[in-house]
């Protein structure tokens, strides 16, 4: 349904982004699971806005607390209500939106749909809806790791606009990816980066650009064939979130300028285990997981909440122009790494606890 | 689940490529639907094997049969279950595929996930898996003509390897794609790629490429905000396709390259109705069908079953050389675009039904 | 899934019943509903504890708050997010439960289930849970009445332990259902039923009952054949609530004493309508609602926890006894009666999207 | 959705009673179990029409086909095609349908809900639609045989209109219901039974009755609290099947009647085991199996067609009367035995996967 992902570890998250704040239950969360606020609020922090001065001057402590199934430290099995409050809302920005639909946003698509809408502020389409994702990936990202002790996750902003980096996806670390505000390993590329989106935002303009993602210490046998192939809930989970254009998995879109001998995958015998020389499958093959790293692509566009002015129409059908006021990102890709790291860890631990309940049989 | 696609229009895909058929139950249907075989055995013939000289010479009649849920000539709103023999199947050429795995196929994932594999052809990863689907998605496009008289869903080759076409979107027709066998509208740049297939075949090799697809006369409303965005929706499907690895909606990679205020797509009043100057968005904002015709993309790699001896391990762990035998198309794409209209109109018909039932009280 | 319930308009809810508090998030709600906190506060209070001197002296207010999904009085299309705070809980009167086990309450087989439970109170198990559940079928009745005018949904006490009452269930009214605490609308039976339930008390035990149910203005169509049969739909809502041993359905267990030609209910044209001249069917025929009014029972046993000393286990497995603390109701059905209203609620109105979504096409 | 069970075993089946036949698709069936026509054939066997002289002379022989999921004697884990042909319809005994409503059967619902409806037999109401069920319960008993080899799922016919039986839940074994036709192991009320179902039929009127049921050698552990308790969920699936008027578990409806302390089912430590010493509960507890044995009781009305005339409309609202013609169970309990044990195994083997999967930290 609309606002619920997973099939096992499932999550229904909740909330617009000017009301009392916004929220998530899980439900199939494993019991016994170690769990409190502090293991979630750094992904929150990571996530947040004003974390740099190259996102969102809103000031939110994104604050989280845990409201059920969670006892004495460790989960109870059942369903897990994490809450944070909305607490810089400033609904008076947005009083021309009640009458005029921004351009690429989602206010025209939603007053069609359900003939009503919350015109002060961005309701289920702002970014803050995907703090529900995130308090959520933290908790499925400690199951992932009691699971898989060596799975590492890991995203990173790859280009900004027409801004290359050079990160190299097997060797890329955390802490590289979180040395700077835009969250690129590339240390002279982030520089360059943070530069553009400082100018294009004095500019009263926006940029986008790519995030690249790698799972390491994959287990093998995760995905499903036919519809939820891993690659297909993947992609789904990201063009899930707001502001994306596209995905693409190992060789990806350039992959289709190859010939089937050069694309290939071969195998070979490495440290006594199955494994390819290559890895233009991106660690998936037939829609499951074959223990390389997973390697994705995701494509931001650039925000749409701009402050130049731009030609639109009102709720009463007259042409007229809007320059936004309001608190926005520049650029959403520092704080979108955040995002797919929280939708990857989600697919990948619905996809754990299928397999298992599956492979139920002695081997 | 793994082999079900929908919330409410839902299928269930069977059968593998070497056993009895192939098959599909759909739950969900409208009753009162006019419907017999003739309506989906046109599709099921632009999808099976043996259709020109650039695809699998595999002999498949692919002749469906409906066992329920339709009485004279009507649905009448319970499982719809169709059903395709396989006629064709040549086991003994897949004998090295018992102890064989080939590169980039999922023989190793499917017997690492399951301990077990169908190794006389593809199993569930064969594009004969793909027939349910396309049977489904015939009666799903009558629906749709029925809900949205003006809906035109379209896909077709847009590159084959490296040669480019030139494809007008918005006046690109069925009839333009089909009259050639590469289904690529641009003429000439269709005799070019059958070249390059027929070239590539007799190399033993295999090549990809792009599909591109468009939906016209699109309703407004449709999709969900959050995880059922339409574009996710369509991410999803099209990734679950064999061969597919990305998929771009709108302005998609391409898009990241510009600033917001040249990638925000204006409004107007035009014919009385809102509508976008540009369509960047791809006919998505917010999750949610603007009414601006669909553009999306999917990338199709080159087959990963090609003649030429490859590296590759056998079950017992030994290091070995293998070249396929079996019939097998050197590019997919000419087959994969009624694939790609199938699961657009699959998903498309679900969401309709979806959007019905929420939108029920009085405008 | 565990803590969701329904297709089209569906609920998670979440809490336990000593922790912060408990909530529901309903997704798919219609957009356009006038809804605020005082919809749903009167079936709150109906079934909150400390409203009358036969239930629970547990002193709740359970006070509700809307959260999102709402906005300027009207619901967005998108999750409405409830929540109730829990403010008189009392843990220390369950610092036994920590090592003993309470004679058929869900202590043991939580515990065993997921190696942890809450044992300060009942955990998921408690009663309160279900203020979720009554929360959004208030959300629920509202959109009924919308869709169908006549619709009255009444549920009353028709026994407790082996006192019986004599109701009319084609004339019952809410307001004779809600003239007295125990909710029988057969005021002689309900006096000796409160005096019943107050000796009971007295003596530190318990009782159960029966509680009858009607749904009248029912539209015909509701319900699906084979599994979502709508009387399967009811019982196994029904069944999920605390304390529930048995469901029937019209004639019910007492039918089956009866040959067909005396069960079977002849049809009649009445007021121009197809009607049945009995309703042993309750209302539903193939498992689709057939204008009839719904008939149905549902048995509740009586409450496990009593302050009688019992035969119990400790957690490290020793034999020992136990007589509960805390305050506990001597019998619940007086409050159930809600519940039992709220789940018929959640029943029919996601039946009720379902069908408006398939029978789409023009009749 | 309507013609889907089931979480993770998961199935859909299909087909009406005259059509070309019925079937089922098991998604989620764990690899690598040994399967074949030969563990299904028994049990469509015991359902089959013409199997003794108290059912329907229809004589279908139901002769199962797996289609696929199963390669070599073991399955796949992708999803299972179970087919069986209609070799004896005969719609001509079924034209009065076409104008005629049949008391109490869902001719007049389905006409209603869908606007059209195969009336040349039951459709989807018809007894052969469970035929599905019946075959996938055959594969979810050999699962859960795996898994927990001393699991013994059994069900018997306990009354027959007003003929009561005697049997012991604790001691009753497949043997002696199967060793006569009524299904019922008190060899002295099977005799009555048998007889009065003959005078019934004679009479052309028909009778129903109990099934009672009970699973020994169950885990501790499975269902879920709220929504999904294992009683929910039987209660849903044997009022799934047709005729099914009630279901109890445990004491059920006479439970009501006790007070707590009569009630209560008082634990033990038996053989270094935590158990109770009465089960009064039903082998449920908060929802969850607590390792006692399951019992729970089915109401079956009698069979609505019957061959005396009744009372009824035509398709054009006048009224009528009917007297059905046809081959029809005066009985449908000797039967419906084998489906009260196939709904059984299918929520059973669901909820052990679920349990599986969330269970997947280490204790």
């Amino acid at each position: 349904m609309a606002s619920n992902f997973g099939t096992l570890f499932r999550i229904s998250t909740w909330g617009e982004s000017h009301g009392g704040g916004v929220g998530v239950v899980i439900d199939g969360c494993p019991p016994r699971l170690p769990l409190s606020e502090e293991d979630i609020q750094p992904d929150l922090d990571r996530r947040r806005p004003g974390q740099s001065d190259i996102v969102t001057p809103r000031k939110e402590e994104d604050t989280c607390k845990i409201l059920s199934g969670v006892f004495r430290g460790v989960t109870l099995g059942t369903p897990i209500s994490i809450f944070v409050p909305n607490t810089d809302a400033r609904p008076e920005a947005y009083s021309e939106m009640q009458t005029h639909f921004r351009p690429s946003h989602a206010d025209f698509t939603y007053q069609s749909k359900y003939g009503v809408r919350n015109w002060e502020g961005g309701g289920r389409s702002s970014a803050r809806e995907t703090i529900g994702r995130v308090a959520a990936s933290a908790v499925a990202k400690k199951v992932l790791k009691l699971l898989f002790p060596e799975i590492e996750i890991l995203a990173w902003v790859s280009r900004i606009h027409d801004i290359e980096s050079q990160v190299d996806a097997a060797s890329v670390t955390m802490a590289s990816i979180e040395s700077n505000a835009v969250r690129c390993p590339d240390a002279h590329a982030a520089e360059a980066m943070i530069a553009r989106i400082k100018q294009i935002r004095s500019e009263g303009n926006s940029v986008g650009g790519l995030i690249d993602a790698t799972v390491r210490g994959m287990p093998v046998g995760l995905g499903e064939p036919v519809f939820d192939r891993l690659e297909a809930d993947l992609a789904k989970a990201m063009l899930s979130l707001p502001a994306t254009k596209g995905f693409e998995v190992g060789s990806g879109f350039a992959g289709t300028l190859l010939t089937g001998l050069e694309h290939n995958d071969p195998y070979e015998i490495r440290d006594g285990a199955v494994h390819t020389t290559s890895n233009r499958s991106g660690g998936v093959q037939g829609g499951i997981s074959n223990g390389e790293p997973l390697l994705f692509r995701v494509a931001f566009k650039p925000t749409a909440t701009i402050s130049k002015p731009q030609s639109t129409v009102t709720t009463s059908g007259e042409e007229s122009t809007l320059a936004a006021r309001g608190r926005h990102d520049p650029c959403v890709l520092p704080r979108a790494v955040v995002m797919v790291e929280a939708m990857t860890a989600l697919v990948l631990v619905d996809h754990a606890l299928r397999q298992r309940a599956q492979d139920c049989l002695p081997r």
